[in-house]
């Protein structure tokens, strides 16, 4: 999984259309299937859900999310298979 | 609906004349039509609303509100959608 | 009122000569007849009025205001008419 | 006395030499005869003295404030005058 | 060990493919395999798992972290052999 | 004194070999005489001791500091004087 | 010793090989041996140790250490001297 990875935003690439976690420099997650990005790690995601505590607070949908509030971004199927 | 976002900004243009939701850093969110935005993501909205805690708390109107406050931008009908 | 915003410092250059509600990113708010703006958001406010939790705290009379301290600014008449 | 502001820093230009109020993001302020600045909103005051809750602190003389820890400044003839 | 660091990127170039630890400004950590890093030090681990007062709270996998959330970085060799 | 100041880092120019007081955004200050600066405002003090509510609290001689954690810089002579 | 510093750079670069001690924007600290540095103050510690209220919390050996997180650095050497 990890092949082609020679930048960080490679695994941005790779991720697109794939679902994500987001940790936000607040102490909320964002889960949803990341659909664009920019240099400045602004996200676009679809069907975004805010979790907090672990506990699904809202669905927020369609989310343009500012790239300096994350801390960092995790394709969501790379915590089960490691 | 995600049909055309290629670009993170594609989405803020995509809801021009659409109601938005704004989450800022504080805690508070801000709701309204989304008039204009620049690549600093300072947005103006019309008839734009705060709201804490989900209690509207003032109608604040015709807003320039700052790019480097906000957190996320949800066009409000995404929400239900999902 | 709307018309004319096709980038958010169109609602400034709207604005000039009319009082305005700047929201600090401290809970305080001034009040005062914008004169003057640039792009970093820097503004000139005279008659300046500091407000906080809806009373008037103190007069700064004419202000310049670094714009990195700024959520928000809204033309005062805006908030009635919506 | 608002005559020839056009841009933000026209006032500062215009309190060269005159006592002014500094309010920085600490709850402090400082007082002083604004001497230079840049476009940083570095500033040289002198006799300036510290403010805090409407008590003078301390006197600290001649004084290179940084730019980026002030909110407003205003020139300390104005709140009366308004 | 430390031959050929002239440039601090020259550890992170030196600790590709190795195991680092990651001290985030919030007090979290995280540690995991170094695969790329760029000049704002964004990074990407794999097999990253995240650490809060020595213990481990959650496996994250594969991760994109913003450079702009790190403290320090250190090569998980390095702390034992000194 | 203030002959000579046209623009801010003149005073720090000026005070090049003299004792400094730098008040640093979080509480505390330093004392020491001004080595060399640079436009970020990053400094060197010789002799530097750092000060906590007025009492001296350490010694740490010669010393970099970051421009980005000062509030003011004062000459030491200046408070008395005025 | 304070020859040759006509800028702030020079005195981290008076300082390579030898060891220093780095006031963290966290109370922390870190002494170690300086490698390397670059212009953001992006620095490289050999043998680095934490310390936090006068105690030594964990060694970390060799470290990449983000110069946005600095408020100085003392060559360790100078605290005594003075």
């Amino acid at each position: 999984m990890v092949n082609g990875i020679e930048r960080p935003l490679d695994l941005l690439n790779n991720s697109k259309g794939k679902e994500i976690l987001v940790q936000l420099k607040s102490e909320k997650q964002l889960v949803g299937t990341l659909l664009a990005f920019d240099i400045h790690i602004n996200i676009v995601l679809d069907n975004a859900k805010e979790i907090h505590n672990n506990e699904m607070k809202r669905s927020i949908g369609l989310t343009f999310l500012r790239g300096d509030t994350i801390v960092f971004i995790s394709p969501a199927s790379s915590a089960s298979k490691h």
